[in-house]
């Protein structure tokens, strides 16, 4: 299975937010819905064996599980009412269980260190990193899970609990890319694993 | 330079959707504005030596100008504000001549098949197929021009005009991408040319 956890530092934990204005007034929720599109999209298809957990301000976690998803478009706004639905049921979220709100999509009352710890369990923990190996040359792992933040910069302590669980440190190329398009390239690394290079 | 060339079968040809339904209403344009925020976006930062060209309906290309953009946001919603205020000069687009909407962005009345012919000429069109060579195996050229389609298949006219202007051949994986994911691979192709593989 491919896990990314993605932090959104500004998302909203409430669903008082307009689905005509999610890259104002909802915190950059744009960024979060394109990182779902890239985690799942096929042409015609979804990538079954994919978990994408989003960080909601420290306080939830959004769970989509790709293998039983339903009803998810590509088009941002159709995924932010996704995420607003699931906030619609976090109150219902008690302890770490978590509370479904439509097919494959279910919030959890965890932050990024405990969904962290969990999502590891079974996982190698990839960073992406400016100082780290170039992907290519890193021979992809089974499981892995990569960590992404939005469009702010990792906290202090968020790069500390992922530099602690980090099994490997890699870097996609050299250009620092959006947290989409780092996901888009690190299928793409994992899809052609075993291609030889000219 | 890197060209995209992105056709959008369903695309508005008049300005009068609403920024409400662009993936509804507005003909599936939310593919082609994540296609514009693929070539790109960095992290902050704007790739200045990439040109897109969006063909709307046949009948129209909106061309994004990566030295010469500003107002440029990620999410599809501004992206698709940009594009209707393009169409809403298109009146002014008189033969091949272009009229300029924002900074970087202009329209001019030409389908498919002369946008290709103009932008090929001092270019390396890269055909991406099935049957293609897996484009790791491939020495990126130096001014390539991508043709990618919307969530449609290309018609059969299409094709046969790209399989003519083709100069390469080349899958990017062995999964079928939408066409915002192939550009974000394809610029990590070229950006990571010459990088070793394990």
């Amino acid at each position: 299975m491919r896990q990314f956890i993605v932090i959104g530092h500004d998302a909203p934990t409430t669903p008082d937010f307009s689905l005509d204005d999610i890259a104002g007034g909802a915190g950059r929720l744009d960024v979060l819905c394109r990182c779902v599109n890239s985690a799942f999209f096929l042409s015609h298809d979804i990538r079954e064996d994919v978990r994408v957990h989003l960080i909601l301000g420290d306080e939830y976690t959004v769970r989509f599980e790709g293998s039983e998803l339903r009803r998810l478009n590509p088009d941002e706004r159709s995924t932010a009412a996704l995420i607003r639905k699931a906030l619609e049921k976090r109150e219902e979220a008690i302890g770490h269980m978590p509370a479904e709100s439509s097919p494959g999509v279910s919030i959890r009352r965890m932050g990024f260190e405990t969904t962290l710890e969990e999502a590891a369990r079974d996982a190698t923990v990839v960073e992406l990193h400016e100082d780290g190996d170039p992907v290519v040359q890193v021979e992809p792992p089974e499981n892995p899970l990569f960590v992404l933040s939005d469009h702010h910069d990792f906290t202090d302590e968020e790069a500390e609990l992922l530099a602690a669980a980090a099994d490997e440190r890699v870097r996609l190329g050299p250009e620092i890319l959006h947290a989409d398009h780092s996901i888009t390239v690190a299928h793409n690394y994992l899809d052609t694993a075993g291609y030889s290079r000219y």
